[in-house]
C-alpha cells in the first residue's frame, strides 16, 4: 500500500490506492478541516503536493491558477502512490469551559446560573433512588435474594414488576448482606414500552447522592450540565465545539461526509470525544466518578442524534426526508458510549422529523407554547439551523430554515462561541468609527459571539458605515474600513486592532462575513413570515416570542429588530431563553412529567416543509436587506431611520 | 514479583508473594486438576518443589512421609520467592463429540436422534421470524423508518408495543430499502416483565432459517443442541466435559474454589469456553455462522447457572442456602458471553432453590408429572447431583441428594462420559470371570460410562465376584481380581487388559471405585425412600418412574434394580429419558407454552431439605449394600438370589 506523508510533522499512513487524501489524513491522525463535508466546495482542505502525485478527481472550488500553482483539495484527490503533502491543520479548538450559565441566562441574569436551582414544576425524576429494608433469607421462606429484593421493591415503592440486569445480580448477595438488608436501589421508571428497571444497588442509605447529565448536542456547540437530580441543582455546565466541526460546518455537509460506515463511526467518535471530555471535566471539578452518573437526557437535532447513535443519516437529506427514528428508545449509557454508569439509561428527547428535532421539543418546555388557551406564541431557535414553532394550546406548527452557523461563530472569520474572550457587546462611535467592546471574562478579545455580531451590524448601519445591502462604506470610517487581505473588492471593518487582541491578530469583519450574517437573519425572519402567512395570520397577532440560541448571555432585542432578525413587535413580548435545549433537558432529567410532556409535544407538532413553498424564496430574498426591503414591516426602525435622516439633513455638511 | 517456573514445559509466571501455587499455575497457563476445589482434601494437585521454596499453609491430605519426600499441595502452598515446581497436568479432555443422540435416546431408540424431530406439542416458539411489508416513507405521511416498521409489526403480527436496540436501528434504513420495504423481523416475545423485542432485521423473506440453541450445563458434562427452530428439528448435538472440572469435581468443591471474584471469572470463562467450543463445532458442521443464532434456552443446576452468569455462589452452601436468583431474567447472548447474535436473548430455565435447579424443571417437561390427576409419579435425575421429584397433578415435591459424579465417569478411575470409546454394556461370565463388553462407536474401549458401571456391578455381584458390601472376591476370578497398583488392601477387577484398550492402559475397577458407585446409588435410593416416607406413602403407590441422567444410550432397568439404584417395581412402570434437561430445553426453545409451563412448575414445586431430616442418614447407610440391607424391599432381587443360591447348592462342589 502506498505511503502517505503529511507535513508539517512528518506523520505517515499506509492506505489503499484510491483512498481520498482526506481519509488518509484521518488514518495518519492529521485533522484537516472540511466544513463542506468533502464536497469540494469550501476549499478549506487545500493542500500542496511536495513529492509524488495524487489523482485529482475534481478541481472543486480551486481556480485554474491555484491548480497550476500545485494546490489540490484533499477531499477530491485519490491516492495513486507514495506521496508527501503539506496541509493546513485544524487549529486546536479553544479549550472547553465550565461556564457560569453563559449562553443560558435570561437577560435578568437569574435563571440557569452556575449552581442554581432548576426552574419548573417540582416532580419525580424519571430515575429515582430509594432506601429499602430487604428481609433476610430463611429455611422457612426459601426465597432467593432477587425474589426478596423484588418483594421489597413492590412493598416499599409499589412497583410490581421490576427488571434488572446481570451487573445488579452479580453484586446482590454482597450488597444485601453488607448492612443487614438495608440497601439503596436506583430505579429507572417504566416508559411506554420497557418496564421499570433497577440500574444500581448500594449498601445502606445512599439516597443523598444522585447524579445525572443534561446534554445538548448542537451542530456547532455541545453543552453538558452535571446535575444533582434529587435536589434539582446544577453542579456545573461546560461547553465546547462539537468535534465533528472538522468534518463539515452544517448538517448537510456532515451528512455528505457520512457516506460510509467507517465515516459514521468516525463522526460518532468525534462527538463522543467532545461529550466525554466535558463530562470528565465536570466530574473532576465536582469530585464525582463518571460511573456514579445514573441518568442522562440528551437533546439535539435529528442529524446530531443520528450521528451520536451511529445511524446512517443520508435519508435525512434525500426526499422524502425520512429519518431512521424520531423517538429513539431509551438506551444504556454503555451502548451510547457516554462516560457514565454503562447500565443506566440515556433518554433522547423525541423530535418531529428530519429538520425539527428533540432540541426544539426540549426548548418548547421552557416556553408557554404548550399551555392551554388561544394566544398565539412563537418560539425561535437560532442555532446552526433555525427552527421556528408557532402555536397555541390547540395546535403547534414547526418549520426549519437553514440559518447557518453565523451567530454561533461559524462562517464568519472573526466569529466564535460565547465563551471567555468573546466580544459580546459592541458600540460604534459614529464620529470616530471606533468600536467600544465588552468581552466575556473581561480580558483581551479573541473573536465575536452572536450577540456581538448583532450589535456590530446594527451599530455599523446606524453609524452609516454599512448600507442596507451589506456593503461597507469606507468614506467616513477614518481608515477603519479597508480592503480585506487578498481581495481589493471585499472591504473589511477592523473591530479590534492586532495590538489589542489575545491572539495578536486583528479582529475584522468583511463583506463576505456580513453576507453570511444577512443570510442567517433572512432565513429566520422569512421562515416566521411564511409560516404565519400560511396560517392567514400576521405578526401583530403574536402575543409572545421566545428566542433561543447560543448568542451569548445577553441578546439586544432592539438591535435584533433593527437588523431585521426579529419582527418589529413591542419589546415586552420577547423573552430571550439562551440555550433552551439544555435547560429543557435539565427539566426532563429532574421531572418525569416534563419528559412525558415532551413526548406529547413532539406528537402534537405539525411540520411545514419550507423548501416546497414557493413563497419562501421570495420572502427570503426580500429579507436579505437591513432590516428588510419592505421598511413598512419595521415601523419603529423606519421611524428611527427617518429621525436619523432628518438629524443629518438638519446638520450642515 | 517472584518468578514461578512449572515443569515439565518450563512455563513461567510472575505473581505476588502469598499467591497460591494453584493460582500461579493458572497465570502460567498450566491446568492442575483440583477436584476438591482447593480445599486440600483430594490430593490431586500435588507437586514437587525442584528448586526454591514455597510456604506450606497446610499439609492437607498428604502423609508425613509424602511431605518429607518433598511433596506439596499446590492449593495449600503460598509463593514466597522464585521457585521451580514439577506438576502433574490435567490430561487433555477427550475431544467434544457430535453425538447421534447418545445419552439422550429412549430405549426404543426413536426419540432425540441426530436430526430428529423434537417431540412434544406443536406451538409457537418464544422467538419467531416474520416477513413484513413496510410502506415507504412519503412527504405526505412523514413517519420515520422505525415508526413505519412498528406500525407494520402491529398490523401484521398484532404486537402493539415492540422494543428494539441500537443494532437494529443502525441497519434499518438500508434493510428497509434493499427489497422495497419487504423485510424479515426476528421477534423475541414478551415475558412477565420485559416487552417483545425485535432482535434482528433482514432484507426480503428470510423466514426459512431460524437457528437456536438448547444447552444443558451439567456439573460434569455440558451438552448443546443446534436446533432448526421453525421446523422443530435438531441439526446436531455435541457434548463435552465442563471445563470447570479442573477446579472441582462437584458443586460444593466448585463453590469452595469460587472464593474471589477473579476465580468466579475464571470458572465463568472455563464453562463458556466449553459451551462456545461446542457451538462452534456444531456451527461448522452445519455451515451456520454463530451470529445467526437468535435464541437459546439453558438448563442447569443452580450452582452452574450462578457460575455461568458470574454470580458469587457461596450462599448456596451456607445456611439458609439462599441463591442469588432462581428465575433469572432473560439476558442477551452478548451479556452471557455465548457465541451467538449478541443482541438476541438467552432464557435460563427457572429453578426451585439452591439444590433443585432449572435442569430439573426442564426435565419434568419430558414427563407426565405436570399432568392432571392423582396418580403418583417419580422423576429421578441422576447426574453429579441426584434430584428427585415426586407428585401428581396437585402437588410436586423435590429434594436433592449429593449423588456424586460416579455414573458420569467422575470419582471412578476408569469412568468416562457416554461417548465414543465408552463401554456401555458388560456381561461377566461366571465361570471364566471374563467381561464381554459393548463399546460406543464399536472400536477399542477407553473407559466405562454409567450404563456400563451398572451392568458391571450387577454382573460381578451375580457372578459372586463381589459381595453385598462391595468387596471383590478374588478366589474364583481366574486372576482377574488382584491387588490394585499401590495398595495391597485395595483389590481391582480387570475389565479389559491393556493390550485391548485404545489407550494401552488396562481398564480396571477397584474397591474404592465401587464404594463411590455404592454411595451414589445409596444417595439416590434413600432420597426416594425418605421423600415417600415423609408423605406417608410407599413405593407400591408409584404409578410411573422417570429416570434421567447421562448413563449412556441404554439403561438396563433390571440391573439398576438389582444393585438397588432403582426401587423394585414392575419394569413397565419405568421410563428412561437420558438427558432430560437438554430435551426439555429443546422443547422450550421451540414452544413458548412449554417455557411458560416450566415457570409454573418451578413455582409449584416444594423443596424438602434432606440434610435436616435425621431419617435420611439411616436410610442412606442401609442402602450402601447390594441391593440393600433390607432384602425384603427388593422382592424380585431376593427371589433371584434365592434361586441362584439353590442352584449353586444343588451343584456338587
Amino acid at each position: 500500500m502506498p505511503l502517505i506523508t503529511f507535513q508539517p510533522g512528518l506523520r505517515t499512513a499506509r492506505v489503499a490506492r484510491g483512498t481520498s487524501l482526506l481519509d488518509a489524513a484521518t488514518h495518519a491522525g492529521v485533522t484537516i478541516r472540511a466544513p463542506c463535508g468533502g464536497e469540494g466546495t469550501c476549499g478549506e482542505c487545500r493542500a500542496r503536493v511536495e513529492s509524488g502525485a495524487v489523482e485529482q478527481v475534481a478541481r472543486g472550488c480551486l481556480s485554474q491558477e491555484e491548480t497550476a500553482d500545485g494546490w489540490i483539495l484533499a477531499c477530491s484527490s485519490r491516492i495513486a502512490g507514495d506521496v508527501t503533502v503539506r496541509v493546513t491543520e485544524e487549529e486546536t479548538a479553544t479549550p472547553a469551559q465550565i461556564v457560569s450559565g453563559a449562553a443560558e441566562q435570561r437577560p435578568d441574569g437569574t435563571a440557569g446560573s452556575f449552581t442554581g436551582r432548576i426552574p419548573g414544576r417540582e416532580g419525580t425524576p424519571p430515575t429515582t433512588k430509594h432506601c429499602l429494608q430487604v428481609e433476610p433469607g430463611s429455611l422457612e421462606s426459601p426465597f432467593s435474594d432477587f425474589e426478596r429484593l423484588t418483594r421489597a421493591v413492590e412493598r416499599s415503592i409499589g412497583i410490581k414488576r421490576v427488571a434488572t440486569g446481570l451487573h445488579v445480580l452479580r453484586e446482590l448477595a454482597a450488597v444485601l448482606r453488607a448492612r443487614d438488608g438495608r440497601i439503596t436501589v436506583t430505579i429507572d421508571s417504566s416508559d411506554e414500552i420497557t418496564p421499570a428497571e433497577i440500574v444500581r444497588i448500594e449498601p445502606g442509605d445512599a439516597t443523598n447522592q444522585q447524579v445525572g447529565l443534561a446534554i445538548d448536542v448542537g451542530t456547532t456547540t455541545c453543552a453538558v450540565s452535571l446535575v444533582d437530580v434529587a435536589r434539582r441543582r446544577v453542579f456545573g455546565t461546560a461547553a465546547n465545539y462539537n468535534g465533528q466541526l472538522a468534518r463539515g460546518a452544517d448538517i448537510i455537509s456532515r451528512i455528505n461526509y457520512a457516506r460510509t460506515s467507517e465515516r459514521i463511526d468516525e463522526l460518532r467518535s468525534l462527538v463522543l470525544h467532545t461529550l466525554n471530555g466535558l463530562i470528565d471535566q465536570l466530574c473532576v471539578a465536582q469530585e464525582v466518578v463518571p460511573e456514579q452518573i445514573d441518568s442522562a437526557v440528551i437533546a439535539g437535532n435529528t442529524t446530531m442524534m443520528h450521528l451520536l447513535l451511529g445511524l446512517p443519516p443520508e435519508h435525512i437529506r434525500l426526499e422524502p426526508y425520512t429519518p431512521t427514528v424520531n423517538r429513539p428508545p431509551r438506551l444504556r449509557g454503555g451502548t451510547v458510549g457516554l462516560a457514565m454508569n454503562p447500565e443506566a439509561y440515556v433518554r433522547l428527547v423525541p423530535g418531529v422529523g428530519s429538520y425539527v428535532g428533540g432540541d426544539i421539543t426540549a426548548g418548547l418546555l421552557q416556553t408557554a407554547l404548550p399551555d392551554e388557551g388561544d394566544q398565539i406564541r412563537f418560539f425561535l431557535d437560532i442555532g446552526t439551523n433555525g427552527e421556528v414553532v408557532v402555536g397555541n394550546g390547540e395546535w403547534l406548527m414547526a418549520c426549519a430554515a437553514s440559518a447557518g452557523p453565523a451567530f454561533e461563530g461559524g462562517g464568519v472569520s472573526c466569529g466564535m462561541r460565547a465563551g471567555t474572550g468573546a466580544i459580546e457587546r459592541v458600540r460604534v462611535d459614529p464620529d470616530s468609527g471606533r468600536a467600544d467592546i465588552t468581552v466575556i471574562g473581561g480580558g483581551r478579545p479573541r473573536g465575536i459571539c452572536g450577540s456581538g455580531m448583532i450589535d456590530l451590524l446594527a451599530e455599523l448601519w446606524a453609524a452609516d458605515l454599512l448600507d442596507p445591502s451589506g456593503k461597507l462604506q469606507s468614506s467616513c470610517s477614518n481608515g477603519r474600513i479597508r480592503p480585506a487581505k487578498g481581495s481589493h473588492r471585499n472591504l473589511a471593518y477592523t473591530v479590534v486592532s492586532s495590538a489589542d487582541t489575545e491572539t495578536g491578530k486583528a479582529i475584522e469583519i468583511d463583506e463576505r462575513d456580513i453576507q453570511n450574517l444577512l443570510r442567517t437573519k433572512a432565513a429566520v425572519y422569512s421562515a416566521c413570515a411564511v409560516m404565519l402567512n400560511s396560517l392567514g395570520l400576521g405578526f401583530d397577532c403574536v402575543a409572545e416570542v421566545y428566542v433561543a440560541g447560543g448568542f451569548g448571555r445577553f441578546l439586544d432585542l432592539e438591535k435584533s429588530i433593527a437588523i431585521g432578525l426579529l419582527p418589529d413587535l413591542p419589546l415586552e413580548r420577547f423573552t430571550y431563553l439562551g440555550n433552551s435545549a439544555l435547560a429543557g433537558a435539565r427539566a426532563m432529567l429532574c421531572n418525569a412529567s416534563a419528559w412525558e410532556e415532551a413526548g406529547r409535544l413532539a406528537e402534537r407538532m405539525t411540520y411545514l416543509e419550507l423548501n416546497v413553498d414557493p413563497a419562501y424564496m421570495n420572502e427570503y430574498t426580500a429579507a436579505l436587506f437591513l432590516p428588510h426591503t419592505d421598511l413598512d414591516r419595521f415601523p419603529t426602525v423606519k421611524a428611527g431611520l427617518a429621525a436619523r435622516r432628518s438629524n443629518s439633513e438638519g446638520t450642515p455638511p
